[in-house]
């Protein structure tokens, strides 16, 4: 100690910036290193990392998780009203899916309550929204989680029995997922709007497009959707909030065979228009591809890795693969982004779709390198898109061969969250999402990035750090 | 002088790196300056160069002839057999057009000769290889090339009179600009190839293929080409060597049309399938595009801006707007890029086709910061890829606002080659190609990344300043 202070001091400071400013105000040098405690703080999850970190039945749970993730081949082969593809919407039930995490119909943020009010009109249980109101307020509609059947669907993500669905199934895995039909931009019901011109599209969708389509699809056999996705992403698609180039190679491969359909020629022509006008209409696909890979890795206990990411307008969830269908919660986080003209931050909703499904499977936000145009609907520069990319290898197992970064000399996509890393390092993932209006039927006024919230992360890990002890006691 | 050499000695050498080292080895300080002087070393040129360099006439006459050029907005307006849409090639002329420069046909390298012999058979006015080639020979099919007639075609370049030709036409400027369709990969005209399933090929495009596309057209009315041009720019294509965006932006503009004509549906059907099974598809109408807009900038006196580069498989042309229809040619460099298994530079033609217009135009090689992907065809890396369109600035007159380079922070497309900036700066224009072997009907053997010869660069300046010098005087 005596000696210590004879020498010349080379200082690193960790953490705190004032102590650093100090030392250099004093004439010392300083080498300030920026750092959080993991957890941004939160002692019990820290504490519950620290036991999980490096234990050797996560490691394999997590290998075998994102083995089957990254082995996963989705593929579209049908096309079916939801009362047809899934179990539990059979039979006539009432029932009326939502994204994200469970919600109770009073907390719903604006443009929920609106899509779900427009779909009970749409399915006939209601003739007015009034009635439909009365009709959700006094329990004679259910409403539950789309992620619990199955499914995934963008912002409100609303999918009532009547609806068609796109049906993709891992080949690799045998399991089935699910997603509604993208209705184009402007007044649509996962905004919140259910005015008659909504309603009216949404059954022509049913009536006209989703026939059209799955006539087309049985003369194609199933469409493989990851070799479509690869392609997009050197195409300057991240496959979340642009598609433009998915879109065009998906039309590519349905147009020439609906030629060979007998799908009326004015029916084919409109249904065309229809995708042709729609630089979204991959999304949906991208979203149940996504779905179809991460559930193959649900289901594997002691396992980290993040299969679900949701948000219902209110809270933002996560779920592990190691710890079944529980949800961890936590508030969503406001979007920072570009506000379509007359609008700002004041008048959005939270964070909301279960689209962040995206980001699970490692593109979205994950993959923004691939797409720098990304930046003009999102806001940041294209260094900044390449940023996002590289900082998420931080916080996954690993990457996809198949989804190459071209701005990045084609390094592997990163995925495969591990929600220990995340504690542990305090990087968040990043979400790129589409903005809507807080109340319903006004719909999208912008399109930002955001961050999934920590607290779900620090929830996650210490219930896997009880679990984790318990099975080893 | 006593003074000087009793100074410690900063030293900046200039050119041959020689010098420097013996400074440094000598113990001094010297710092290598790269240079090389004007022209590579063409005493003439460089003096020639000094004449025109900063010249009030040239100038004006380059904003008059860059302006033309970048106001320019070509539109797909028709589709129609080369001796409708070619007052040249009408009235029953035996003639063929080919790719480049002026060139006999003993000169012409084999891909070309093969490719002119397929268009004889396919004209009819032979029943064989041999037949023609003596037609040929003899005198009796004349050869000119595709630029003399407001065409391009890219690699042999080959349009004979009952071909189907894009009708492209700047309606800034009234001019109009042909291409012919593209075949696909493989065994193809253009490449050389002259078999049966060529020819077959040929007369089904000509038969089933342009009338289906011909009243599809009549369904959209024209079709502007930049704003295609410009969205497949921000998703990966480079719209030379890399079509897939613009390839599927174009199908999705079309195949809804194509339902509303009387076209039959298996026609229809096999119509789509073919432009749907072929990323290159767009090539030519991205060709054809370039062309009408670079010849909206022709004829203008006193300019120094390039309008065309062409090769015909022997020789690298250019013409500048301001020496009128003369060509300045040298011969054409070789080819550094990938090239398929089992081939090599040894196999190889020299550099071929007139789609260096597109480079010309300000895409291709110009635009190869669009198209990371590229790489993997051409060969380099996504870095190199930047570095050629940063590179191309120092050449150029100026950009084209609408043509926008995403990794690049959307900078605007360098386009408007300066000859004298050529000379003056030893920067040769950069050319994505594809390469075909040299041997007719063999096909393409590669693709990579080559650059315009200096001589053609300083043979149009020492014209150029001649021809100012004359008028001055």
């Amino acid at each position: 100690m005596t000696t210590l202070f004879k020498d010349s001091l080379s200082v690193i400071n960790v953490g705190l910036a004032g102590f650093a400013e100090d030392i250099a105000a004093a004439g010392g040098a300083c080498v300030a290193l920026e750092w959080q405690p993991p957890a941004q703080g939160d002692r019990d999850a820290a504490w519950a990392l620290a036991t999980i970190f490096n234990h050797s039945q996560v490691e394999e749970a997590n290998a075998l998780a994102f083995g089957r993730f990254a082995s996963a081949q989705p593929v579209l082969v049908d096309v079916a009203p939801a009362r047809d593809a899934i179990p539990g919407m059979a039979g006539g039930r009432r029932i009326i899916l939502h994204a994200g995490p469970p919600i109770a119909w009073p907390k719903m943020c604006g443009p929920m309550q609106g899509a779900i009010l427009g779909a009970a009109v749409l399915e006939g249980w209601a003739s007015s929204m009034e009635a439909a109101a009365r009709l959700v307020e006094t329990g004679s509609i259910e409403l539950e989680p789309c992620h619990h059947h199955g499914t995934v669907g963008p912002m409100a993500g609303i999918v009532s029995p009547s609806m068609p669905l796109w049906v993709v199934e891992n080949k690799a895995h045998g399991n089935r997922a699910y997603s509604n039909f993208n209705e184009g931009l402007g007044k649509v019901l996962r905004f919140g709007a259910n005015g008659a011109e909504v309603i009216d599209r949404l059954r022509w969708i049913a009536s006209d497009l989703a026939p059209a389509l799955r006539a087309t699809l049985a003369r194609t056999g199933g469409i493989e959707l990851m070799p479509l996705m690869a392609q997009a992403l050197n195409m300057g698609d991240e496959v979340h909030n642009r598609n433009a180039a998915a879109t065009s190679l998906f039309f590519k491969r349905i147009a020439p065979a609906m030629f060979e359909t007998n799908v009326a020629r004015d029916a084919a022509a409109k249904a065309l228009a229809f995708i042709a006008g729609n630089d979204h209409f991959f999304l949906n696909l991208s979203m149940a591809a996504c779905k179809a890979m991460l559930d193959s890795a649900a289901d594997v206990p002691g396992s980290s890795m993040v299969v679900a990411m949701a948000r219902n307008g209110v809270n933002f969830g996560i779920r592990l693969a190691g710890t079944g269908t529980q949800w961890f919660e936590a508030p969503a986080n406001p979007i920072d982004g570009l506000y379509f003209p007359g609008y700002s931050l004041a008048d959005a909703a939270p964070d909301l779709g279960d689209s962040a499904i995206t980001e699970t499977a490692g593109v979205g936000g994950f993959a923004m390198a691939a797409a720098p145009a990304i930046v003009k609907f999102v806001g940041g520069t294209s260094t900044d898109a390449m940023h996002h990319s590289l900082r998420m290898r931080a916080i996954t197992l690993g990457t996809l061969a198949s989804f190459t970064l071209p701005s990045l000399d084609f390094a592997a996509a990163a995925a495969g969250i591990d929600a220990r890393k995340v504690v542990d390092s305090g990087i968040l993932p990043v979400i790129n999402s589409g903005i809507a209006h807080r109340q319903a039927g006004v719909g999208q006024i912008g399109a930002g990035v955001t961050y999934a919230p920590m607290a779900c992360f620090a929830a996650a890990v210490k219930t896997l750090a009880r679990q984790i002890g318990a099975s080893a006691t």
